[in-house]
């Protein structure tokens, strides 16, 4: 069942705080090395269970590592994933969680080293709460993690990624990077930033006044601000263009209301419906997981 | 502890059933009546407790009515209110559950016997969840209520209004039918309006890759295309004006994207997330009551 030696976690915060929990939960590794720019953050890890030991430093934290997994900040990732790559074991696979994948992979693939090394990785789970504090070992249980890899790509780490990510308890999709941002900024950045433009836009005075709809649409709002501006940096364009078609449904539904004609306003009503209808009924949001891991 | 005789509901869905619901779990009412425009819906609402008895006759159902509380979509209120008004016993209360407020009172008080018995309110709680079948006698629990009564409205109802409201759970606060229908607008209204565009900005195929932002984010635009199509009629301008400070919002953003600048897309995602966290700390949403019913 201990399929691994010692796997790195490298940024012990929410997401490998989660991945930490998740192995040791599983039996599915012998050692979680955390990896952390402070002590504090550590010694909660390892306190919480998610790691077994800690280290700042990162070349003596991936050293023994079988697999490295790096969990900063998108705008963190690349370098951090060369470090691990260049410091680690000769037969390291070094894979990541960010939420943006176009600009990691091109930064990666221009070094040989940690090219034949790494596999880009999105586990599409999250919580607009910060830090291992809120850590959950079920996190990524039936959850989608879309793989990016290329030519250069090791067939044998694209192996092993595979099998790691799966016995994290995700179904994996692969795809190309590009492909990957500009979905994800539509199904993931394009919220957050409607979420927090909605929350700005009601004033702080008529808040009373604000209850399910509000609470809910602007959830994500409370997420960590230098965190989400990376990934909207990151994936620029592609958010841009999210933005453009979220301004057009908008448009639509301002003519139809300026029109005053409710026929036209429940038409656009029932077409939006309609499709968060087929959102719930995706088997990725059923909780449960396909048989081999395909969507 | 029985503070009322007969209570009529009119129209018996998530609204009135959780009235009923209310009523009877607190004991505070010897008999709710039911007035729907099926027999289906009334036997539904009477296996489930939120009524003891059932017609689809409005005259009949406010015959021996104390208070009638109508639950019907916006656009028909303020014709049952003035139904009821008339039809039912001298001393009757008529009260209403609607989501705007100046055209209801507007209508209402151009008749004398109905602007005699008449106090307008809104118990801010709801659900995408549309029927009978998803009320909860806790619905109101804690919940803010507005009432709208001006210089029209008998002391004697408005007394009585405020003590049925405040029997269910809810806050009161009381403002004109003006700043109700504005502030509903930015709170209520263009959270929904929100959720829809987002739900149709994501396409269909992109689904399997939206999670928690998404889902939250688009919650209300499950909710009943006629009943919203209704309310955003109702209260068109003030809606259009909220459109346009969430677009103000939107238009911050896409700027500080269009910049690449990171500062200053962490600095307008910090403002809009310190909006969100007084959300949290507001008093209507700790589920607390505070002592007098005010906010």
């Amino acid at each position: 069942l201990q399929r691994y030696g010692t796997v790195a976690i490298v940024g012990v915060g929410l997401i490998g705080g989660s991945i930490g929990l998740a192995l040791r939960a599983r039996g599915l590794t012998r050692r979680v090395v955390g990896i952390g720019r402070g002590e504090a953050t550590l010694d909660e890890a390892r306190r919480l269970g998610a790691i077994d030991a800690g280290t700042t430093d990162l070349d003596r934290g991936v050293a023994e590592a079988e697999i490295a997994v790096v969990c900063t900040p998108v705008t963190r990732i690349a370098a951090d994933v060369m470090r691990a790559a260049e410091r680690g074991p000769d037969g390291i696979l070094v894979t990541d969680a960010g939420s943006t994948k176009v600009r990691i992979v091109e930064a990666v693939q221009a070094h040989e080293r940690p090219r034949g090394t790494f596999v880009a990785a999105h586990p599409i789970a999250g919580s607009e709460r910060k830090g291992v504090a809120h850590s959950r070992a079920d996190l990524f249980d039936g959850r989608v993690c879309v793989l990016t890899p290329n030519e250069h790509t090791p067939a044998d780490r694209l192996e092993r990624a595979r099998s790691f990510w799966r016995s994290l308890g995700c179904r994996l999709v692969e795809m190309d990077p590009r492909a990957h941002d500009d979905a994800l900024a539509l199904t993931s950045h394009l919220p957050h930033a409607v979420a927090s433009a909605l929350a700005a836009a009601v004033p702080a005075e008529l808040l009373p006044f604000a209850a399910g709809a509000y609470r809910d649409g602007t959830r994500v709002a409370g997420s960590d601000a230098a965190l989400w501006a990376g990934i909207f940096c990151e994936n620029r364009v592609p958010v841009l263009k999210a933005l453009s078609a979220f301004q057009d449904q908008l448009t639509s539904f301002r003519a139809a209301l300026q029109s005053g004609d409710e026929g036209q306003i429940r038409h656009w009503w029932e077409s939006a419906r309609s499709r968060r209808r087929l959102f719930d009924v995706e088997p990725s949001n059923l909780g449960t997981e396909s048989a081999d891991g395909r969507l």
